[in-house]
Protein backbone atom coordinates (compact mmCIF):
# COMPACT_ATOMS: atom_id res chain seq x y z
CA UNK A 1 0.00 0.00 0.00
CA UNK A 2 1.15 3.58 -0.49
CA UNK A 3 1.40 6.35 1.60
CA UNK A 4 -1.18 8.15 0.17
CA UNK A 5 -3.65 5.40 0.20
CA UNK A 6 -2.37 4.61 3.84
CA UNK A 7 -3.37 8.70 4.77
CA UNK A 8 -6.73 8.58 2.40
CA UNK A 9 -8.34 5.45 4.81
CA UNK A 10 -6.47 6.99 7.91
CA UNK A 11 -8.22 10.37 7.42
CA UNK A 12 -11.54 8.44 7.03
CA UNK A 13 -11.32 6.57 10.07
CA UNK A 14 -10.08 9.71 12.38
CA UNK A 15 -13.07 11.20 10.79
CA UNK A 16 -15.46 8.15 11.74
CA UNK A 17 -14.28 7.78 15.36
CA UNK A 18 -15.62 9.67 18.68
CA UNK A 19 -16.35 7.21 21.41
CA UNK A 20 -13.32 7.13 24.25
CA UNK A 21 -13.02 4.22 24.97
CA UNK A 22 -12.68 2.94 21.83
CA UNK A 23 -11.21 5.65 20.80
CA UNK A 24 -8.50 6.21 17.87
CA UNK A 25 -5.33 5.01 19.42
CA UNK A 26 -7.17 1.57 20.01
CA UNK A 27 -7.14 1.75 16.16
CA UNK A 28 -3.48 2.15 16.14
CA UNK A 29 -2.77 -0.45 19.08
CA UNK A 30 -4.83 -3.02 17.02
CA UNK A 31 -3.30 -2.11 13.63
CA UNK A 32 0.12 -2.54 14.93
CA UNK A 33 -0.55 -5.84 17.33
CA UNK A 34 -2.34 -7.12 13.75
CA UNK A 35 1.36 -6.47 12.21
CA UNK A 36 2.33 -8.40 14.94
CA UNK A 37 0.23 -11.33 14.76
CA UNK A 38 0.52 -11.06 11.02
CA UNK A 39 4.39 -12.23 11.16
CA UNK A 40 3.90 -15.83 12.15
CA UNK A 41 1.38 -16.14 9.70
CA UNK A 42 1.76 -16.91 5.71
CA UNK A 43 -0.02 -15.63 2.48
CA UNK A 44 -1.28 -12.50 4.92
CA UNK A 45 -2.64 -9.51 2.30
CA UNK A 46 -0.99 -6.82 4.07
CA UNK A 47 -3.19 -4.62 2.18
CA UNK A 48 -6.43 -6.09 3.24
CA UNK A 49 -5.29 -6.03 7.03
CA UNK A 50 -4.33 -2.59 7.34
CA UNK A 51 -7.50 -1.41 5.69
CA UNK A 52 -9.92 -3.76 8.07
CA UNK A 53 -7.54 -2.58 11.23
CA UNK A 54 -7.89 0.91 10.43
CA UNK A 55 -11.80 0.94 9.54
CA UNK A 56 -12.56 -1.67 11.64
CA UNK A 57 -14.82 0.56 14.39
CA UNK A 58 -15.92 3.22 11.87
CA UNK A 59 -19.32 1.73 12.86
CA UNK A 60 -19.38 2.40 16.67
CA UNK A 61 -20.62 6.23 17.15
CA UNK A 62 -24.26 4.69 15.05
CA UNK A 63 -24.29 1.70 17.38
CA UNK A 64 -23.48 4.49 20.44
CA UNK A 65 -26.29 6.82 19.09
CA UNK A 66 -28.62 3.27 18.49
CA UNK A 67 -27.83 -0.02 20.45
CA UNK A 68 -29.45 -1.86 18.41
CA UNK A 69 -27.27 -1.66 15.62
CA UNK A 70 -23.99 -4.02 15.47
CA UNK A 71 -21.43 -1.22 14.66
CA UNK A 72 -19.84 -4.27 13.16
CA UNK A 73 -22.24 -4.86 10.57
CA UNK A 74 -22.67 -0.98 10.25
CA UNK A 75 -19.10 -0.52 9.85
CA UNK A 76 -18.39 -3.41 7.43
CA UNK A 77 -21.06 -1.54 5.23
CA UNK A 78 -19.32 1.82 5.66
CA UNK A 79 -15.95 0.63 4.62
CA UNK A 80 -17.43 -1.04 1.26
CA UNK A 81 -19.30 2.43 0.22
CA UNK A 82 -16.07 4.08 1.35
CA UNK A 83 -13.87 1.79 -0.70
CA UNK A 84 -15.54 1.17 -3.38
CA UNK A 85 -16.42 5.24 -3.86
CA UNK A 86 -12.59 5.63 -3.80
CA UNK A 87 -11.63 3.02 -6.91
CA UNK A 88 -10.73 -0.04 -4.78
CA UNK A 89 -12.39 -3.14 -6.48
CA UNK A 90 -15.37 -4.52 -5.33
CA UNK A 91 -13.64 -7.97 -4.52
CA UNK A 92 -10.92 -6.10 -2.34
CA UNK A 93 -13.62 -3.53 -0.58
CA UNK A 94 -15.91 -7.07 -0.07
CA UNK A 95 -12.36 -8.94 1.44
CA UNK A 96 -11.99 -6.02 3.86
CA UNK A 97 -15.95 -5.76 4.86
CA UNK A 98 -15.80 -9.72 5.95
CA UNK A 99 -12.54 -8.96 8.13
CA UNK A 100 -14.94 -6.29 9.80
CA UNK A 101 -17.78 -7.79 10.22
CA UNK A 102 -16.44 -10.87 11.59
CA UNK A 103 -14.54 -8.90 14.49
CA UNK A 104 -16.97 -8.69 16.72
CA UNK A 105 -17.46 -11.98 17.61
CA UNK A 106 -21.04 -13.78 16.96
CA UNK A 107 -21.34 -17.51 16.40
CA UNK A 108 -22.97 -17.41 13.27
CA UNK A 109 -20.31 -15.28 11.23
CA UNK A 110 -16.62 -16.25 12.73
CA UNK A 111 -13.94 -14.95 10.99
CA UNK A 112 -12.78 -17.17 8.32
CA UNK A 113 -9.73 -15.68 6.65
CA UNK A 114 -6.64 -15.05 8.20
CA UNK A 115 -6.87 -11.29 7.89
CA UNK A 116 -9.81 -11.67 9.18
CA UNK A 117 -8.68 -14.03 12.35
CA UNK A 118 -5.87 -11.34 12.64
CA UNK A 119 -8.31 -8.45 13.27
CA UNK A 120 -10.38 -10.30 15.58
CA UNK A 121 -7.02 -11.02 17.89
CA UNK A 122 -5.59 -8.01 17.56
CA UNK A 123 -8.60 -6.34 18.89
CA UNK A 124 -9.01 -8.91 20.97
CA UNK A 125 -5.84 -8.50 22.39
CA UNK A 126 -6.80 -5.11 23.53
CA UNK A 127 -9.04 -5.98 26.19
CA UNK A 128 -6.44 -8.47 27.89
CA UNK A 129 -3.58 -7.19 30.74
CA UNK A 130 -3.15 -4.08 32.08
CA UNK A 131 -4.89 -2.09 29.22
CA UNK A 132 -8.30 -4.56 29.38
CA UNK A 133 -8.41 -3.63 32.91
CA UNK A 134 -7.97 0.35 31.92
CA UNK A 135 -10.52 0.16 29.04
CA UNK A 136 -13.14 -1.74 30.81
CA UNK A 137 -12.61 0.85 34.06
CA UNK A 138 -13.30 3.80 31.41
CA UNK A 139 -16.40 1.70 30.03
CA UNK A 140 -17.55 0.97 33.02
CA UNK A 141 -17.23 4.77 34.30
CA UNK A 142 -19.00 6.13 31.48
CA UNK A 143 -22.03 4.24 31.53
CA UNK A 144 -22.19 4.74 35.57
CA UNK A 145 -21.35 1.27 36.67
CA UNK A 146 -19.38 0.50 40.33
CA UNK A 147 -16.28 -1.30 40.81
CA UNK A 148 -17.95 -3.78 42.89
CA UNK A 149 -21.39 -4.58 44.58
CA UNK A 150 -22.21 -5.48 48.05
CA UNK A 151 -23.65 -8.56 49.08
CA UNK A 152 -25.96 -9.47 51.27
CA UNK A 153 -23.78 -9.35 54.13
CA UNK A 154 -22.60 -5.80 53.04
CA UNK A 155 -19.24 -7.53 52.09
CA UNK A 156 -17.80 -6.32 48.38
CA UNK A 157 -18.63 -9.50 46.37
CA UNK A 158 -15.66 -10.52 44.49
CA UNK A 159 -17.96 -10.57 41.47
CA UNK A 160 -17.75 -14.45 40.49
CA UNK A 161 -21.43 -14.77 41.23
CA UNK A 162 -23.03 -11.14 40.57
CA UNK A 163 -25.65 -10.68 38.36
CA UNK A 164 -25.27 -6.86 38.61
CA UNK A 165 -22.86 -5.63 36.23
CA UNK A 166 -19.96 -3.96 37.77
CA UNK A 167 -15.99 -4.28 37.52
CA UNK A 168 -15.66 -7.34 39.52
CA UNK A 169 -17.96 -8.71 37.53
CA UNK A 170 -16.94 -8.14 34.06
CA UNK A 171 -13.14 -9.57 34.99
CA UNK A 172 -14.93 -12.76 35.84
CA UNK A 173 -17.62 -13.22 33.04
CA UNK A 174 -15.83 -11.85 30.53
CA UNK A 175 -12.03 -10.44 31.06
CA UNK A 176 -10.57 -13.16 32.70
CA UNK A 177 -12.39 -15.86 30.28
CA UNK A 178 -10.75 -13.72 26.96
CA UNK A 179 -7.27 -16.26 26.98
CA UNK A 180 -8.54 -19.10 25.33
CA UNK A 181 -10.51 -17.40 22.39
CA UNK A 182 -7.85 -16.47 20.69
CA UNK A 183 -7.82 -17.64 16.62
CA UNK A 184 -4.34 -17.40 15.92
CA UNK A 185 -1.12 -18.97 17.57
CA UNK A 186 1.07 -15.16 18.73
CA UNK A 187 -2.38 -14.05 19.21
CA UNK A 188 -3.14 -16.31 22.28
CA UNK A 189 0.73 -16.09 23.08
CA UNK A 190 0.50 -12.02 23.07
CA UNK A 191 -2.26 -12.23 25.43
CA UNK A 192 -0.98 -15.37 27.82
CA UNK A 193 1.93 -12.93 28.45
CA UNK A 194 -0.58 -9.96 29.49
CA UNK A 195 -2.84 -12.28 31.61
CA UNK A 196 -1.12 -11.98 34.89
CA UNK A 197 -1.14 -8.03 34.92
CA UNK A 198 -4.92 -8.27 34.51
CA UNK A 199 -5.09 -10.97 37.28
CA UNK A 200 -2.61 -9.21 39.77
CA UNK A 201 -4.81 -5.67 39.42
CA UNK A 202 -8.21 -7.38 40.21
CA UNK A 203 -6.56 -9.42 42.75
CA UNK A 204 -5.29 -6.80 44.48
CA UNK A 205 -8.38 -4.31 44.31
CA UNK A 206 -10.35 -6.92 45.60
CA UNK A 207 -7.64 -7.14 48.68
CA UNK A 208 -7.90 -3.71 49.74
CA UNK A 209 -11.56 -3.04 49.34
CA UNK A 210 -12.10 -6.86 51.13
CA UNK A 211 -9.18 -5.86 54.34
CA UNK A 212 -10.87 -1.96 54.37
CA UNK A 213 -14.70 -3.70 54.89
CA UNK A 214 -13.73 -6.69 57.05
CA UNK A 215 -11.84 -4.73 60.25
CA UNK A 216 -14.05 -1.82 59.45
CA UNK A 217 -17.40 -3.04 59.62
CA UNK A 218 -15.90 -4.66 62.96
CA UNK A 219 -14.72 -1.46 64.12
CA UNK A 220 -17.84 0.30 63.43
CA UNK A 221 -19.93 -1.99 65.73
CA UNK A 222 -17.67 -1.15 68.80
CA UNK A 223 -18.37 2.20 67.98
CA UNK A 224 -21.65 2.34 67.10
CA UNK A 225 -24.06 0.82 69.45
CA UNK B 1 -22.89 7.48 69.10
CA UNK B 2 -25.78 5.40 69.11
CA UNK B 3 -26.72 4.08 66.10
CA UNK B 4 -30.00 5.93 65.37
CA UNK B 5 -27.51 9.61 65.79
CA UNK B 6 -25.01 7.26 62.95
CA UNK B 7 -28.04 6.67 60.72
CA UNK B 8 -29.01 9.83 60.46
CA UNK B 9 -25.97 11.05 59.72
CA UNK B 10 -25.53 8.67 57.12
CA UNK B 11 -28.82 9.37 55.87
CA UNK B 12 -27.84 12.87 55.25
CA UNK B 13 -24.58 11.72 53.40
CA UNK B 14 -26.33 9.31 51.24
CA UNK B 15 -29.16 12.10 50.26
CA UNK B 16 -26.02 14.69 49.48
CA UNK B 17 -24.20 12.04 47.48
CA UNK B 18 -24.00 11.69 43.41
CA UNK B 19 -20.95 11.91 41.64
CA UNK B 20 -19.53 8.34 40.67
CA UNK B 21 -15.92 8.33 41.18
CA UNK B 22 -16.36 10.32 44.78
CA UNK B 23 -19.40 7.49 44.86
CA UNK B 24 -20.80 6.47 48.51
CA UNK B 25 -18.45 3.36 48.48
CA UNK B 26 -15.93 5.51 48.65
CA UNK B 27 -17.04 6.93 51.86
CA UNK B 28 -17.61 3.48 53.59
CA UNK B 29 -14.07 3.09 52.32
CA UNK B 30 -12.92 6.04 54.20
CA UNK B 31 -14.87 5.34 57.11
CA UNK B 32 -13.26 1.88 57.51
CA UNK B 33 -9.92 3.02 56.91
CA UNK B 34 -10.52 5.78 59.52
CA UNK B 35 -11.32 3.27 61.90
CA UNK B 36 -8.22 1.07 61.14
CA UNK B 37 -6.11 4.38 61.63
CA UNK B 38 -7.24 5.34 64.71
CA UNK B 39 -6.76 2.08 66.33
CA UNK B 40 -2.76 3.27 66.51
CA UNK B 41 -4.04 6.32 67.53
CA UNK B 42 -4.70 7.44 71.43
CA UNK B 43 -7.12 10.35 72.43
CA UNK B 44 -9.14 10.01 69.25
CA UNK B 45 -12.53 11.41 69.18
CA UNK B 46 -14.91 8.54 67.60
CA UNK B 47 -17.83 10.40 67.31
CA UNK B 48 -15.86 13.67 65.26
CA UNK B 49 -14.01 10.97 63.48
CA UNK B 50 -17.30 8.97 62.10
CA UNK B 51 -18.96 12.05 61.73
CA UNK B 52 -16.41 13.76 59.69
CA UNK B 53 -15.60 10.43 57.60
CA UNK B 54 -19.38 9.71 56.67
CA UNK B 55 -20.21 14.08 55.69
CA UNK B 56 -16.47 14.73 54.33
CA UNK B 57 -17.44 15.10 50.44
CA UNK B 58 -20.82 16.23 50.80
CA UNK B 59 -19.82 19.23 49.39
CA UNK B 60 -19.04 17.62 45.63
CA UNK B 61 -21.74 18.17 44.22
CA UNK B 62 -21.54 21.70 44.68
CA UNK B 63 -17.77 22.05 43.40
CA UNK B 64 -18.93 19.54 40.41
CA UNK B 65 -21.54 22.36 39.35
CA UNK B 66 -19.42 25.11 40.03
CA UNK B 67 -15.54 24.32 40.00
CA UNK B 68 -14.54 27.51 41.57
CA UNK B 69 -16.02 26.09 45.09
CA UNK B 70 -14.15 24.15 47.19
CA UNK B 71 -15.90 21.14 48.25
CA UNK B 72 -14.14 20.72 51.40
CA UNK B 73 -14.88 24.44 52.65
CA UNK B 74 -18.71 23.92 51.21
CA UNK B 75 -18.40 20.29 53.11
CA UNK B 76 -17.83 22.07 56.48
CA UNK B 77 -20.18 24.68 55.70
CA UNK B 78 -22.90 22.36 55.22
CA UNK B 79 -21.96 19.57 58.04
CA UNK B 80 -21.73 22.36 60.61
CA UNK B 81 -25.05 23.64 59.54
CA UNK B 82 -26.95 20.11 59.71
CA UNK B 83 -25.39 19.48 63.02
CA UNK B 84 -26.45 22.59 64.66
CA UNK B 85 -29.74 22.14 63.23
CA UNK B 86 -30.19 18.28 64.73
CA UNK B 87 -29.11 19.49 67.83
CA UNK B 88 -25.46 18.74 67.88
CA UNK B 89 -23.64 21.19 69.73
CA UNK B 90 -21.73 23.89 68.22
CA UNK B 91 -18.45 22.91 69.55
CA UNK B 92 -18.85 19.52 68.49
CA UNK B 93 -20.19 20.88 64.78
CA UNK B 94 -16.82 22.91 65.04
CA UNK B 95 -14.81 19.76 65.51
CA UNK B 96 -16.45 17.84 62.53
CA UNK B 97 -16.27 21.23 60.24
CA UNK B 98 -12.22 21.99 60.81
CA UNK B 99 -11.32 17.86 60.08
CA UNK B 100 -13.97 18.29 56.92
CA UNK B 101 -12.50 21.74 55.48
CA UNK B 102 -8.76 20.09 56.21
CA UNK B 103 -9.41 16.47 54.16
CA UNK B 104 -8.44 18.76 50.54
CA UNK B 105 -5.22 19.70 51.28
CA UNK B 106 -3.83 22.99 51.31
CA UNK B 107 -0.91 24.83 52.70
CA UNK B 108 -2.30 27.44 54.69
CA UNK B 109 -5.00 24.74 56.29
CA UNK B 110 -3.19 21.40 57.08
CA UNK B 111 -5.09 18.75 59.05
CA UNK B 112 -4.47 19.77 63.30
CA UNK B 113 -6.36 17.43 65.34
CA UNK B 114 -6.07 13.84 65.49
CA UNK B 115 -9.36 13.32 63.92
CA UNK B 116 -8.43 15.32 61.54
CA UNK B 117 -5.13 14.02 60.52
CA UNK B 118 -6.50 10.46 60.32
CA UNK B 119 -9.80 11.66 58.18
CA UNK B 120 -7.28 13.33 55.66
CA UNK B 121 -5.33 9.90 56.01
CA UNK B 122 -8.11 8.09 55.43
CA UNK B 123 -9.21 9.72 52.39
CA UNK B 124 -5.85 10.09 50.81
CA UNK B 125 -5.50 6.28 51.19
CA UNK B 126 -7.99 5.27 48.81
CA UNK B 127 -6.21 7.25 45.76
CA UNK B 128 -3.35 4.57 46.59
CA UNK B 129 -2.86 1.50 45.30
CA UNK B 130 -4.90 -0.79 42.97
CA UNK B 131 -7.91 1.24 44.00
CA UNK B 132 -5.87 4.65 43.11
CA UNK B 133 -5.21 3.64 39.78
CA UNK B 134 -9.44 2.29 39.38
CA UNK B 135 -10.55 5.29 40.20
CA UNK B 136 -8.14 7.39 38.36
CA UNK B 137 -8.78 5.99 35.67
CA UNK B 138 -12.56 6.23 35.72
CA UNK B 139 -12.33 9.52 36.30
CA UNK B 140 -10.22 10.31 33.29
CA UNK B 141 -12.68 8.76 31.82
CA UNK B 142 -15.48 10.68 32.77
CA UNK B 143 -13.81 14.29 31.85
CA UNK B 144 -12.49 13.07 28.83
CA UNK B 145 -8.66 12.34 29.13
CA UNK B 146 -6.55 9.67 27.52
CA UNK B 147 -4.62 7.40 29.10
CA UNK B 148 -1.64 8.81 27.45
CA UNK B 149 -0.18 10.95 25.06
CA UNK B 150 2.13 10.64 21.89
CA UNK B 151 5.48 12.30 21.65
CA UNK B 152 7.03 14.27 18.95
CA UNK B 153 8.47 10.86 17.87
CA UNK B 154 4.84 9.50 17.52
CA UNK B 155 5.87 7.07 20.48
CA UNK B 156 3.50 6.92 23.41
CA UNK B 157 4.78 9.13 26.16
CA UNK B 158 5.29 7.38 30.38
CA UNK B 159 4.19 10.53 31.21
CA UNK B 160 7.15 11.45 33.16
CA UNK B 161 7.48 15.20 31.59
CA UNK B 162 3.70 15.75 30.08
CA UNK B 163 2.09 19.04 30.20
CA UNK B 164 -0.98 16.88 28.59
CA UNK B 165 -3.20 15.73 30.99
CA UNK B 166 -3.25 11.59 31.09
CA UNK B 167 -3.25 8.75 33.15
CA UNK B 168 0.33 8.10 32.80
CA UNK B 169 0.92 11.74 33.76
CA UNK B 170 -1.34 12.27 36.68
CA UNK B 171 0.36 8.37 37.83
CA UNK B 172 3.95 10.77 37.78
CA UNK B 173 3.03 14.11 38.88
CA UNK B 174 0.45 12.49 41.48
CA UNK B 175 -0.09 8.80 42.13
CA UNK B 176 2.71 8.15 42.61
CA UNK B 177 4.65 10.61 44.97
CA UNK B 178 1.49 9.95 47.44
CA UNK B 179 2.97 8.12 49.46
CA UNK B 180 4.72 10.43 51.74
CA UNK B 181 2.58 12.74 52.40
CA UNK B 182 0.53 10.40 55.08
CA UNK B 183 0.32 12.56 58.79
CA UNK B 184 0.01 9.22 60.41
CA UNK B 185 2.40 6.43 60.64
CA UNK B 186 -0.24 3.61 60.73
CA UNK B 187 -1.57 5.50 57.25
CA UNK B 188 1.45 5.54 55.93
CA UNK B 189 1.81 1.80 56.36
CA UNK B 190 -1.50 0.98 54.86
CA UNK B 191 -0.33 2.94 51.79
CA UNK B 192 3.06 1.62 51.62
CA UNK B 193 1.69 -1.80 51.74
CA UNK B 194 -0.66 -0.79 48.40
CA UNK B 195 2.37 1.05 46.20
CA UNK B 196 3.29 -1.86 44.17
CA UNK B 197 0.19 -2.52 43.44
CA UNK B 198 -0.32 0.94 41.56
CA UNK B 199 3.40 0.78 40.54
CA UNK B 200 2.62 -3.12 38.80
CA UNK B 201 -0.52 -1.74 36.58
CA UNK B 202 1.43 1.65 35.79
CA UNK B 203 4.66 -0.60 34.42
CA UNK B 204 2.61 -3.38 32.88
CA UNK B 205 0.33 -0.58 30.88
CA UNK B 206 3.26 1.35 29.76
CA UNK B 207 5.03 -1.83 28.71
CA UNK B 208 2.37 -2.80 26.50
CA UNK B 209 1.62 0.39 24.86
CA UNK B 210 5.23 0.52 23.89
CA UNK B 211 5.48 -2.98 22.59
CA UNK B 212 2.59 -2.48 20.24
CA UNK B 213 4.24 0.91 19.51
CA UNK B 214 7.33 0.10 18.77
CA UNK B 215 6.75 -3.28 16.60
CA UNK B 216 3.90 -1.76 14.98
CA UNK B 217 5.36 1.35 13.71
CA UNK B 218 8.56 -0.52 12.36
CA UNK B 219 6.43 -3.33 10.42
CA UNK B 220 4.00 -0.79 8.85
CA UNK B 221 7.02 1.01 7.59
CA UNK B 222 8.01 -2.33 5.89
CA UNK B 223 4.14 -2.50 3.92
CA UNK B 224 3.28 1.36 3.58
CA UNK B 225 5.64 2.75 1.34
Amino acid sequence: MNKQTYILIENYMLQCMRDAAHDKEHIYRVLYNALNIAQAESNVDYDVLITACLLHDIGRDEQFKNPKLDHAEVGGDKAYKFLTDNGFSAEFAERVKSCIVAHRFRKSRPPQSIEAKILFDADKLDVTGAMGVARTLMYKSGVGEPLYSLGMDGMPSNGECDEQPSFFQEYNFKLKNLYDKFFTERGRLLAAERKNAAKAFYDSLYAEVENAYKNGKKLLKDFVD
